[in-house]
């Protein structure tokens, strides 16, 4: 019996067992979503369940199963892996594409007269509830969010991480927590609130300038935070604080309690409070310990905005991460540069010295997301990722995506080049070359201050629109100050929706990663960070521009360069000159002559 | 007393007559909105109160009358027009921009426990009054939609129109109206509706292939139309269809009623009716007459989505039309270009040449709206309109922007063209060479079948935010076949709502024209009309691609070609060449000369 079936063998027996339990419960559909009570994007393994029911381990997917179904809704990101992972399983995989039905959505067209409905509303958001819930109404059927069914079944799920918690200290922390608590306090009495609540890691991280491990990737640690009139709260396990960062939070006016005693705390907010909670980052199981006369004051976490709003100082540490990264990245790459060809090297290798090239530099913490280094076909899939059991050996001709990222103290990086193996083709080159185009079209790029970001999408893309080529994913997220690699609000991606949150500020750090994917060939992805400037004020008023901030040569043997406009190569001989003279002081050697010689103008 | 404080002085009487039937009846602010019972773009005399008790002749702005304040909101391209017009009155201008405070949202804010807004429900839509029910419902307040205000103020009120309708016959209008009935009620059954109610006038012309002449510009008549499971009836004042056009409806199993009759018609329609209504298309006035038990099915009507996807027959119509028109263009440039310097030219000779030039056309019926010529500071009101008693003379140096367009039974037409005269500047120039940029970028694209039409206006934008410029109003409107100019559901501005209902279909016709304005200086737009077509399949999906309908050549003297890339060239080139091989047959002498100086290759 091989790997896969043994996995799938194990998904349909807890599939029947999901079946039973539903069954004593009443139940006619229950959803699993990738979730935890914070909605983070890395879940600690206590929370995933939906990969210990379903066997699909990709980090986004949502489960439904019902009597006589089971279908696992992912986006194309993931149609490769999970129609492997799913294989055997009698778990359907059901392809999630903008404009068309999803999970919750199918949920509410199958929902019968007096069929119940089953989420657990600890990992619910209370947005995704409401609109659940008020769709199976209309059908004359029932949400559940009291149950929590995976406890039952789960025997042998894991422990809460219990990472220690570190302070994120100056000079990278570039603002006091106690004035960003000011800060706070003021847009909630802005918007006529005398409490606030926040779930979210990220949000809690930033405003109190802490730091954990508790999830791979994302510096944070699992937590609430409950401000009051006269009251600062915070929630972790207490064996997580050590006594001296306890008491310098102490001294800021912090109290600390335990991360289970949430329940309690929020039970015991007064009723005449203004409770400021944004409903789609905090989950219905939550709010529900509320009393249901507290008002609640919606809107998007004041933190959100302030941490995407990058200031000038952590701006000077970001750029500072840069070229510690991109000074890593020459390294590597004059490295695999002298290999390829000459010892074996494979898609674990990659990640290997990639890594280790990273770990020598200053301020150095971890990854910030599992590199994807991914050859020929592999590269097709946008989030694949070598596993000792399958995984590529860099050899013969095509095409290499590398999409990797290190959080430093002073900033998170996230780049991908391609790498020529052996003599690419002339159809992977001109994929190449496409990609770039598309990446220059939108760093190039003025626009209104303010503007919806989710509009700016189509800058980068009609160049690739342009010869019937288009990718699934978005073209830009936010990236967090050595936070999360992914952070809102701002998104650049037409398939997203067009919110007044998305509105784009001074500061604020996208990527600009557009691609091209042809299953089992190749696949290409190009992505810089760009953080946006202030690109001055005219009579048509208020104009911002992308500052390129990621720095490490983009390989012209990969390229058709007689296919780039005149403005394009001088946009890339630019873009070599400055990567050349930020990095050529803090490399040597082979790494240098890599680097000098990978910038040269075309 | 000069003409201004006449208009003036009557304004603050008509304003104090108002509030003293407010006081009576109770009422603590009054919306006058620019709208009638059809919700139309151009107005009947009969419905334009808010002009009437203004003095603001714009054609959109909203009044809002309180015990203390009067403002009228209007969008940039009459904040000109408007200053001037509202000098003295007592009205306050209220300049509406994106993301700001509108009209309804300002009565919601303002509003009190227990006050009472009144707006007249014939004229409100349904969407517009349920958010602003809603709206003052939280604040204590009350709306009333029930009060006529403007009937008891409005003695010498215009009576409605009653031109006469016609047929749009064969081989003009394409498809029968059988047919097209046919089609509604397929869509009406997959909606579940066996009702359907339009109030729309294109819709109702188009669905009939009727046309009309109750509004200036729009070939549609007065009307409302009520389907039923086994009725088509259409309301109409009985003097507007002669006997044979009355008999040929009947038999394609048409009832006629009276206009005056659709409230009877609406409070008829029985309780188990499934009706299919457009709630941004219909009002709250004429829905209030339904019994409220009938279920209504709410979604765009199907004949907005069906007229605005233009048929490959209904397209070669447009083809000869724009060639006539193009050809029409030509005898008037020539005409122009011979006479500035020689004799007097005003703004308004310009509209009496173009409008006759296009006269001798075949197929001609009418403008398609007011011509703009606005000659420098004129040019910079987007939406000016020259007059009798204020108009320029087109002498000295500068540029004449001229935006026209004519109704053809093969298509409606709608060009902006900047003319130099005398030796634009340099800036002048940069400005025009810009906003061409901004066409080519956008006339160039492919996009994704299924976009929403707001993304893609990015592209156009991208070149002219470029150098810090931008303009207030939208790149591109959909255009009606011998129809309504501007005309639903795409739209290409980053200003629009981004819903599912503005996506890119084949067949779809918008125009593109950026442009950029300095007030008191000068204005620019350049104009095509383009259509929606296939650009193939691939693997990555059905891409769409624009084609320019607009045959006219756009004057190089305005232009600084050093600014244009190689690619814009090459697009300019090859449309004056299609230009003059399309319009060359059907013009000679002066026309034909002029017309191959303005094409020739740069």
């Amino acid at each position: 019996m091989n790997t896969q079936s043994k996995t799938t063998g194990v998904a349909m027996q807890r599939l029947a067992q999901a079946r039973a339990l539903m069954s004593r419960e009443g139940i006619d559909a229950w959803l699993v979503p990738s979730a935890d009570p914070h909605l983070s994007e890395y879940l600690p393994g206590y929370w995933q369940g939906r990969q210990w029911l379903s066997g699909f381990h990709g980090s986004v997917g949502t489960l439904i199963i019902t009597q006589d179904f089971a279908g696992l809704w992912a986006d194309s990101r993931y149609w490769e892996q999970a129609s492997k992972e799913l294989a055997g399983s009698s778990i359907e995989l059901v392809k999630l594409q903008p404009g068309q039905t999803g999970p919750l959505e199918w949920l509410a067209e199958q929902a019968r007269t007096d069929s119940v409905v089953a989420v657990d509303g600890a990992v619910l958001a209370v947005a995704s509830s409401r609109t659940l819930a008020a769709n199976l109404y209309e059908k004359g059927a029932r949400l559940r969010t009291d149950l929590d069914l995976l406890t039952e079944l789960w025997n042998d799920r894991p422990a809460l991480p219990a990472q220690a918690i570190y302070e994120h200290a100056a000079p990278h922390a570039t603002e006091t927590r106690t004035d960003k608590l000011t800060r706070l306090r003021t847009v909630m009495a802005e918007r006529g609130a005398d409490w606030h609540f926040l779930a979210t890691l990220d949000d809690i991280a930033w405003l109190f300038n802490l730091r954990g491990a508790d999830v791979s990737y994302n510096p944070v640690f699992i937590s609430f935070a409950l401000i009051g009139p006269n009251s600062i709260n915070l929630f972790v396990a207490s064996e997580k604080v050590d006594a001296v960062l306890r008491r310098t939070l102490e001294q800021d006016g912090i109290t600390l309690h335990e991360y289970t005693r949430i329940g309690t705390a929020l039970r015991n907010v007064p009723k005449d409070a203004r409770l400021l909670v944004d409903p789609a980052r905090v989950t219905c199981g939550l709010l529900d310990y509320l009393d249901s006369e507290v008002t609640l004051v919606e809107g998007l976490n004041p933190t959100t905005l302030f941490k995407s709003q990058k200031s000038a100082a952590d701006t000077r540490h970001i750029r500072q991460a840069m070229e510690q990264d991109g000074a890593a990245l020459c390294e590597f790459f004059a490295w695999l540069d002298s290999a390829l060809g000459k010892e074996p090297v494979s898609e674990l290798t990659i990640d290997e010295k990639l890594s280790a090239a990273r770990a020598r530099r200053p301020g150095y913490v971890s990854q910030s997301f599992a590199t994807i280094a991914g050859f020929n076909g592999n590269g097709a899939m946008p989030h694949y990722r070598a596993t000792e059991e399958e995984h590529a050996q860099i050899e013969g001709d095509g095409l290499l995506l590398i999409d990797s990222g290190g959080q430093y103290l002073g900033g998170t990086t996230d780049i991908t080049r391609m790498v020529p193996v052996g003599t690419p083709t002339a159809e992977q080159k001109r994929d190449c070359t496409r990609v770039l185009k598309g990446v220059i079209a939108l760093s190039r790029a003025h626009f209104p201050r303010g503007i919806l970001s989710p509009l700016l999408d189509s800058i980068a893309r009609a160049p690739i629109w342009a010869e019937g080529v288009n990718y699934g994913h978005g073209t830009g997220h936010g990236v967090g100050y050595f936070l999360n690699v992914h952070e809102g609000p701002q998104v650049i991606a037409y398939q997203a929706a067009v919110t007044p949150q998305t509105a784009m500020q001074p500061g604020m750090i996208t990527s600009i990663e557009p691609g091209t994917y042809r299953p089992g060939q190749w696949g290409v992805r190009i992505e810089n960070l760009v953080i946006n400037q202030e690109a001055g004020k005219t009579e048509f008023g208020e104009f911002l521009k992308f500052e390129t901030l990621t720095l490490c040569p983009i390989d012209t043997r990969c390229l058709e360069i007689g296919l780039l406009t005149q403005e394009e190569r001088e946009w890339l001989n630019e873009y070599h000159a400055q990567v050349r003279q930020r990095l050529s002081p803090l490399v040597e050697g082979a790494a240098l002559a890599w680097l000098n010689g990978r910038t040269e103008s075309v």
